[in-house]
């Protein structure tokens, strides 16, 4: 089959067109025909590092498509519309799923917005919800609004945690966008001083929650951004990853909690318990279209290279889809 | 009455018996006779600042005494032992505190002893069990095992959380105390490296949960020895505040919670709400002498100096109390 592999770690002209062995689906997975898949962050690290968190050497993993086989103790039918995570291999004609991951693609949707569902929907959720123990009324400051999972992450705190939503963004554009997804308050991080404007925003309470792709340069702001007894959840390092002479007490003064995740590197069952409950509080939500997948761009299969660029320049709102040839 | 107050911030020496006004209990609060209190770090931290936590010209935030008078809205006796914390005020001859965080002294416990249970063991339990969420099996690196959160967190990980528990310490007698208390694996950390030591004692994998009063100076080993999706909770800085250079990306390879805690500024409302809580777990155990509080040695209140400078001189294994007058 057609797929899309790595020469050597590098940059995106390290991505090649290669004929690869179709995948076979063990007990309990399925095969998927890709109809399309979604390029993430996580791609363009194991692109670029041999020593990324993926052990496949097909990149991508997200996908839509059809169920085209199935193995033993699976219950879904050959035909289907799905969407989901996979473990690596999704830039490629055909991939492989364990079948409890799969979700049904909702009648309304094409495959291009069902590719831009699950990594990013799947990530805000769990971060919202799952670490950062969102609450009804709570003040949540999410960075990079514009991004894929910022836009994923403004609906889902809005409409599942009726949640006050502070968004930083680099444009107005972008922040017009943010406002209208649901965002409360909405900061040009470029212009304004984002600690200042969450504080004046918060009665200088700060946030309670911090959604945090930035890390390293936004380190000290989101210090002065978080309230006492504050969950702050760092989740990218867009902004680098070495802080300087950190000093302890500003955590134990505070009271904060800091987690790190990364959702890629986790196990199979932890993505199948995420991708259900999920499921369960999101699925009716994309049918009404009260949630709405963001598709910045679809490019086609054969341009991954420009895909990746075009990640990598911060050029999109929302996501960047990559459509099979039909 | 006769209190003890710092003289002006600074050592030991500024620590001086003065005569302050007997406070006033109002609604919901009763007046306690002090037997007993004990010394906490917190009190070294607000006798050398005049920026601590406390808001109380009398340091001192744990007593065990008689209940002398009661309040409106209270429904304790006059005459009831009791031992809690106080928000400051206890290295006085009365003090005062919220009656809901008040705790009867089993029977079977003298006013030394309980004055050496409050602070440590709720520490100890909120930083276990509240904050870093200790399961069953699982296994708890607990530092400083000889200090009085230590000996407490040793015995509660054990006789309540049945944990697997590693612990460090800096001499044998402290380690064989700790042992004694129901530490599976003591390591001296002047002669052992203990990240080493732990990954040897897990398989290579790691402590679920550590509780860390150490800070700076164990940085690079305590990321060494957690597991992957630990949970680390900072409550002390022992070993100074700053780390100098603090790579992001481990707290996200690994995904880690990292969480700064401090007691003494809490809420009324959260220290009545894990006083009742860890009353009900512990209560009976302090009966039937399977928690048991742990005092290193008792000094008249006259000698509170001297009782500080133990403390910062690292002696103590266990609790550093001090008796009032008789």
């Amino acid at each position: 089959m057609k797929a899309m592999i790595v020469n050597e770690p590098g940059g995106a002209e390290q991505l090649q067109v290669s004929e690869q062995p179709t995948p076979e689906p063990k007990d309990g997975e399925i095969r998927i025909k890709v109809e399309a898949t979604a390029v993430n962050r996580t791609d363009i690290i194991n692109r670029r590092s041999s020593s990324g968190y993926l052990d496949h050497p097909i990149l991508g993993v997200e996908v839509a498509g059809v169920v085209e086989k199935v193995a033993a103790d699976v219950d879904i039918e050959v035909g289907t519309r799905v969407m989901g995570l996979v473990n690596g291999g999704a830039y490629a004609a055909y991939t492989v799923m364990p079948a409890d991951r799969a979700m049904v693609i909702p009648e309304n949707l094409s495959f291009e917005e069902a590719a831009a569902i699950p990594e990013v929907f799947l990530t805000a959720y769990q971060t919202l919800f799952w670490i950062g123990k969102l609450r009804v009324d709570e003040t949540v400051l999410i960075h990079a609004g514009g991004s894929g999972v910022g836009t994923a992450a403004i609906q889902l705190a809005k409409q599942i945690g009726q949640a006050n939503i502070i968004t930083t963004a680099g444009s107005k554009e972008k922040l017009d966008f943010c406002r209208s997804l649901g965002a409360d308050v909405c900061i040009n991080y470029k212009e304004q001083d984002f600690d200042q404007e969450v504080l004046k925003a918060t009665n200088n309470k700060g946030a309670d929650l911090i959604l945090d792709f930035i890390g390293a340069s936004y380190w000290k702001k989101n210090l002065d951004s978080i309230k006492i007894d504050g969950r702050w959840v760092l989740i990218g390092l867009l902004g680098g990853a070495k802080v300087e002479k950190f000093n302890l007490m500003h955590l134990m003064a505070k009271r904060i909690q800091l987690t790190g995740t990364l959702l890629t590197p986790r196990s199979d069952q932890y993505k199948a318990d995420l991708t259900a409950d999920f499921a369960s509080s999101a699925y009716d939500l994309f049918k009404n279209q009260t949630l709405k997948p963001i598709v910045d761009r679809v490019f086609p299969f054969e341009e991954m290279q420009k895909a990746h660029e075009y990640m990598e320049n911060n050029k999109n709102t929302g996501k960047i889809v990559v459509k099979m040839d039909s």
